[in-house]
């Protein structure tokens, strides 16, 4: 989970990214939204979670959550409430989606000082 | 490049991704879109070159781009072209970004079939 206009704060590698791209089909918009938020919740509650960061426009949506470990993500990959929301996505709020699993293998950042 | 509610089709894994997270600062927006868009152009054009993704919201941009090895990411960073306009971009149009490089290690997609 991440206030806007900040990006995750992630260790240094290696760790995992879980990049999760997305198109929305019409739908329940404030059950989407619920649910989206309460994921992020949960996720940020499961062991091994380092961060992660989201954005959408033009109806394409790329989620990136960064993880410990490979036993991590299948730990919040069969979450209960988690297996119930993936089951939700594919039957009422995804036209489409992309899930890879990646291993991050370095990393830097840049931050403006003015 | 990817059209409008479009998800990259990237081959089986391995492959490479490298995902940029950023925010930006107040800027000729013009500017930055042009040299936004000449990027995306001279990317697909890169030996190596498998598919991007893009969003940005609440301030906040993703772009996850894939390639097929390390050495076609090093050579797209060091693209003439690309070294000018990622200088400009630490010099006016981000107030932090960071970078990582990421192994994609499995993937797998959902089409719905409605």
């Amino acid at each position: 989970m991440n206030a806007v206009n900040q990006i995750a704060n992630t260790p240094a590698p290696p760790y995992y990214a879980v990049i999760f791209a997305s198109v929305r089909q019409e739908s329940d918009e404030s059950a989407y939204q619920r649910t989206a938020a309460r994921m992020m919740e949960l996720a940020a509650g499961q062991p091994g979670f380092l961060g992660v960061d989201s954005a959408r426009s033009d109806g394409l949506g790329i989620t990136v959550s960064y993880w410990q470990d490979e036993d991590a993500i299948k730990a919040w990959k069969h979450q209960v409430e988690h297996t119930q929301a993936q089951r939700m996505g594919r039957e009422n709020w995804y036209r489409e989606y992309s899930l890879r699993v990646a291993r991050v293998e370095r990393a830097y950042g840049f931050r403006s000082t003015d």
